[in-house]
């Protein structure tokens, strides 16, 4: 193996192709957590597993299905990746909670329970008001807890968020985001979230997309690494990994569609600006997986111990997989 | 004609047949407002349209599909009952806004943005919290303006029924609900709901379903019509009509999917209890369509003038339909 340590990056939504997953396997990543869903209901995310059945087909050199943590320490063995399907939306769950074991089955291991507006089951980020987690939330949530489909709240606004830790019987994830006190954005988090996060056993996913980070795509390697360093400190070392939100290769109507879908007739433009509607550039020490190397350096700098570097790098993860993507007593 | 005043009711989900259809032309109503959709997807809707267009050839010489308020004069004219349809949740629609349009294309003229629940709109009257109208919300109440598609708040939650009224530039209805000046329950309606109400031009059906009747099953026709009366005094004589949200011949299987749908996995017992969760009896004075004429003996009884009995039991809907479900220049 090229890369001794063990990486995993609990998101991404790449234009998927061949250069993609040669550049994954020369990067040296052994599970990658990627989006499947952002506005699809159950039939349109079925299409896209079938999407993804294909492409494990065509290049079953590079990457599998990952369902278990066994899966990452196969991949890692095998020099191949371990994809984990997630959805940035319950949309796939429509208003069924039999559908939230239908898509487990399908390969699902994390479910946002809101992308960036209200859903069924709470409520996102760019909401001007936060109620918290709905009627039919605290019953979804019971039945992620039962089957081992894990509550990943990136997206979703304040209260939400501390709900749904407080209400979820099993850690849950933030597979995707930044802090507020490193770069104030709605998808970053307070340091009340990541402080009851880390306390009840979740996870937080370092994001590299440029809207989360401090000077956007001009941020430093060294400013990134002293933000994880310092998070650390926030909400505890076992507590983090890497995010990394990357879109590789994506035309800008994809982040177009993102953010509108189908619920409006104006235009919305989330992150960006009428004026910078399209994706914004990534750091140049961050353009693909690649450079995941890059980041192991750049904590190795900031002055994290290796056992600390490894921990975020991959370990907190592999540890997290382990707890989470099965029944409570399997 | 047997009767010489126009009857419309603005809510009922009967177990359709010959026999109920048989107690609508022999109690005389023009137009009622039917129900199509309690948690159906937009394909689900669609059988359920296609179930009525059998209905419509079969029985032609008693129902038709409505679509104006001409169709409403039509069937008085005829001796018919002109049948409108409406949606009790924003299901059909689901995350598609474009939805909107096909759905009135459907026929449909009314769509509560709630049912118990927290929707993609708005906020159900179950809900702990209200935030009121969503994002999401915002965008489809102009396009249900647009169109002609009425907004019912009839299952909605205090600050979300405030919201609509405030952001819909058309006026809105309530269907089916009374005030809890009457009778203090969940789906009934404050004071402040209903003045805001009847001064932006809206609607509120008075139901008959015991569970919103002061006294249940037991209330008398004279406590109900002094209501109204009252009702009148709150909001306006001109802004109150019936929606009687009858629900004959219906088994208890139809109530308990009402409030389960596919949401939770535990039991919801809505406006019942355990050992009440069923359908409850109607009160004497008004098992079936053919009582109607007792409603009007009863506003008689308590006082209302001719001219306030026909706006209350007809005349009323009949404006309201003839301004609400066309676009706003037709």
């Amino acid at each position: 193996m090229a890369h001794p340590s063990l990486y995993v990056d609990a998101l991404q939504y790449n234009n998927w192709s061949e250069e993609v997953f040669k550049q994954i396997n020369a990067g040296g990543l052994s599970a990658i957590h990627v989006t499947i869903c952002y506005h699809e209901d159950f039939q349109e995310m079925v299409q896209n597993v079938i999407d993804w059945n294909r492409r494990f087909e065509d290049y079953d050199d590079l990457i599998f299905l990952g369902k278990t943590a066994d899966d990452v320490r196969t991949a890692k063995a095998q020099g191949r990746t371990a994809i984990f399907f997630g959805y940035q939306n319950c949309s796939p769950i429509e208003d069924n909670i039999g559908l939230v074991e239908i898509c487990h089955q399908l390969g699902a291991r994390f479910m946002q329970l809101t992308y960036n507006n209200q859903s069924l089951l709470g409520t996102g980020c760019y909401e001007a008001n936060d109620p918290g987690i709905t009627r039919m939330g605290k019953q979804v949530i019971k039945e992620m807890n039962r089957v081992g489909l894990v509550v990943d709240m990136s997206h979703s606004a304040e209260r939400s968020t501390m709900e749904a830790i407080e209400i979820s019987e099993r850690p849950i994830a933030i597979t995707h985001a930044n802090p507020v006190f490193w770069h104030a954005a709605l998808r970053n988090k307070s340091n009340e979230v990541l402080k009851a996060l880390g306390e009840s056993g979740g996870m937080l996913g370092f994001s590299m997309y440029p809207h989360h980070l401090k000077g956007k795509s001009d941020c430093t390697l060294e400013s990134f690494c002293t933000m994880i360093a310092d998070t650390a400190d926030v909400m505890g070392i076992e507590n983090i990994g890497i995010g990394s939100d990357l879109c590789q290769n994506q035309p800008d109507s994809v982040v177009e569609w993102m953010r509108n879908g189908t619920w409006t007739r104006d235009r919305d433009f989330g992150e960006g600006t009428a004026s910078a509607a399209g994706f914004p550039a990534q750091p140049d020490w961050f353009k693909d997986n690649r450079d995941f190397s890059n980041l192991e350096s750049g904590l190795r700098s900031v002055g994290m111990s290796e056992k600390d570097v490894a921990a975020v790098m991959g370990e907190n993860w592999l540890r997290f997989f382990e707890s989470s993507f099965g029944p409570v007593n399997a």
